[in-house]
């Protein structure tokens, strides 16, 4: 039997109520990665975040909220006739998360393909076994503030289906193109200048009208590998005066970004 | 009865050889403001954050580690005879911690006194409400790598020695003065420079040769209060190409600093 959530012309209709113990084992699930992939989707939590995915082109599977959630937000239901609507209590939300604090909203979206990587001569990021969520999520939003619609990651980056870099994009997911890549490979074939973010190089503030190319960045502990400060040509750093031995690789993509991109 | 953990000539005596309940719970008591308010102390967690702090002349009140982190760094230990050394097994780090992942080493570490404002004419930072203590680390961090050394904080930001911050300060809070202010107080005796972080200031870039002053920046939600930008000389702004709304505070902190401290 089906209820009718808002009204019958708006044609959105509940399945049942409240969450079933599969659906919360479902949504549950989308927290780890391999349960993502097997089912091709992920999760997007929180009001701001859900508003941005549900205006866009994305196919959402189910969205999962509050009655007063899903009534505020009726409009931006209707453009998703493909999305199942369930309305949850405040514990089966609290059940179904994956972070910390239980959003009034959770949706399950649709992986998208993986498009075709374009020659372009805009600029991009190239980002070498980045792995913390946050940081994944800062960095694709620091792309989207500049104006970069390309990432390339390293195989052993963090997933980026992953909820923490879901949340900390906030939004800019949907923006930004992000290529999986072999490093050898890429390297090999590419032909762009590369400019790897480094503790030796020269200043970034010194290189005068930089033309587009990639900005690389290393893994947190360790930065860039050799191979790739060795393929760069320009190796650059962010002169400093303190004495902490390196900034935060998020902090370090933004203030290259700035620097290089006018 | 006391042990010797190392070896009798180094002096570090155990009281015991594991940890005791009461210590577990005060340990992970200090996970909350008001028992480190209540106890004058703070967490220092993993082993680089650990050997940053030993390396300095904080006062130290417990060190709790695996017996290897001990054995491993009797030297750093050894100049801190006011500490009370308590070797643990992984299991009771395991309660112990207030982070996710348990580290090998916690010290409590006791509370520097605050020390008054000077007057100087070196940049300094003023965070209005930044409410995200990895935000908080990361500025601390930031300030540190580019030499700054004040850090005014209005009374609504997060507590600095919640266990978050200090992690994210990788050691660069030992060397940051952060000083709690009342906002109109102190912009009624203010006499420095105030460059406001906000989203309709001129390009940040534009100002050539800015003499030293304070850099303002403002709660990761709504930014800066429209007192704070009043007071200030220069509204600045990171000029963006693409469609993100905002940029994470800690980024645009390094941003600004990288623009403005050459």
């Amino acid at each position: 039997m089906s209820f009718c959530l808002i009204c019958a012309d708006q044609k959105i209709f509940l399945q049942r109520y409240f969450m079933t113990k599969s659906q919360i084992q479902f949504v549950l699930s989308l927290s780890q990665q391999k349960y993502r992939k097997a089912h091709n989707a992920y999760l997007v939590e929180g009001d701001k975040n859900a508003k941005e995915w549900l205006a866009s082109s994305s196919s959402i599977q189910m969205v999962i909220a509050l009655e007063t959630w899903l009534n505020e937000n009726r409009q931006l239901l209707d453009q998703h006739p493909e999305a199942q609507i369930v309305m949850a209590k405040d514990f089966e939300l609290e059940k179904s998360t994956s972070l910390k604090t239980a959003q009034e909203v959770i949706l399950v979206v649709q992986q998208a393909p993986q498009y075709p990587i374009k020659d372009t001569n805009s600029w991009a990021l190239l980002l070498e076994k980045v792995q913390n969520p946050g940081n994944m999520g800062t960095i694709i939003r620091i792309a989207d503030w500049f104006g970069i619609e390309t990432i390339y990651c390293t195989e052993d980056c963090v997933e980026v289906y992953n909820p923490k870099v879901i949340q900390a994009t906030m939004g800019s997911f949907l923006r930004v193109q992000i290529h999986f890549i072999q490093l050898k490979d890429f390297l090999d074939s590419n032909k762009a200048t590369i400019y790897a973010t480094c503790l030796q190089g020269q200043s970034v503030h010194d290189l005068k009208e930089p033309k587009p190319g990639i900005i690389a960045l290393g893994n947190e502990s360790v930065g860039l590998s050799k191979d790739l400060i060795a393929a760069a040509q320009y190796p650059v750093t962010i002169p400093g005066k303190g004495k902490a031995e390196s900034l935060n690789v998020a902090v370090a993509t933004g203030i290259i970004c700035a620097a290089l991109i006018r």
